[in-house]
């Protein structure tokens, strides 16, 4: 298939029919998501899968009310690290010398952690999130692939949704939701927009 | 093709051999990156593409010296937004309404203007950033689909890159560097290593 192709089909959608999607499709995009590449390879986020209709009800209500969360088949939470640290940054060096044997020097491993743990926690949080939107553009594509409708949003309470997943104690943050489903074509007004995207002129500058 | 089969093919690419890349695949990656979603869709983001050997050069310089930066064939520069304001914010709806006649209400604009700009400027500039990294996770894709290589990156210092391609004066600043070209395999080190990536039970969380 082509990336394109499936770009140009994908849309935001605003209303999804509660209609199951296989679960086969759902882990090719998770696998997808799992494959995007993230800073030094530490991978500092989780996704939590949510068919429980109850919890995206809730989730629903932290989100403005936005009927794509509590009528999607499986919402997608993208959680990101609080903050990185001596023990959480090792362990990734540790797990990839299991995989590949690779033995990275202590003063690179010293180097790496000093360049995450000598930023606020703010920059912390943020350097976590970049790499959530990473995998959440790579899962969008995936969707599409699975020709399954989904709607990237930031727009919800990070901090009543960490609460309603008790984020909080395993150390993370909510950071994007991606409901993935069906279209209600009634009921999706968004179906009915052509895709309004910048012209190039005014997104790329080119320097020969 | 197969995204995922995609997906695990890419690596990132430590050392390219300098052979340029036919301009109708950058054209379509760009195009890939343009079609990626972004909140509201305000696209808070450009991107610039450099050929030039000597701004690569001095990009390599501000990148701790990294050599995919010099020895690509194309280098991708991501900036975004360096603030969110009534007016860049009003020329997307505008832009919107000539594309597909919508009407955006005048409460909406307004609650979304104050939405971003109530905020300060370094929560401003992340959100921007987000916008950037959603676009750079389906760049990334888009680059493997054409069988390039490339190599997502934010280790280099923004204050130098903004400073080499003027961005401040465009009220934008650079975000991470995507140099897209062919593989120098005897200096790739990276090639040899099998894909470290985080067992799914670490990574994904099915709640039913």
């Amino acid at each position: 298939m082509d990336l394109i192709e499936r770009l140009q089909w994908r849309h935001a959608v605003k209303a999804m029919n509660g209609k199951r999607v296989p679960e086969e499709k759902i882990d090719r995009i998770l696998e997808a998501a799992r494959l995007a590449p993230s800073g030094n390879g530490l991978q500092p986020i989780e996704i939590f899968v949510i068919t429980n209709q109850e919890i995206k009800d809730k989730i629903k209500k932290a989100a403005i009310n936005q009927i794509q969360v509590s009528t999607c088949s499986h919402l997608l939470v993208f959680a990101a690290w609080n903050r990185f640290t001596a023990e959480n940054i090792n362990e990734t060096f540790d797990f990839m010398k299991n995989v590949d044997g690779r033995d990275t020097p202590e003063d690179y491993k010293q180097h790496v952690i000093k360049s995450y743990t000598e930023r606020n926690a703010k920059e912390q949080s943020a350097m976590a999130d970049n790499q959530a939107f990473i995998a959440l553009g790579i899962a969008v594509a995936a969707a599409a692939f699975e020709t399954l409708d989904s709607c990237p949003m930031t727009g919800f309470s990070p901090d009543e949704v960490d609460k309603i997943l008790n984020l909080k104690e395993k150390d993370l943050h909510s950071v994007a939701l991606l409901p993935i489903g069906y279209r209600d074509s009634e009921q999706d007004w968004n179906e009915k927009l052509p895709k309004a995207r910048k012209p190039k002129e005014k997104f790329i500058t080119k320097i020969n």
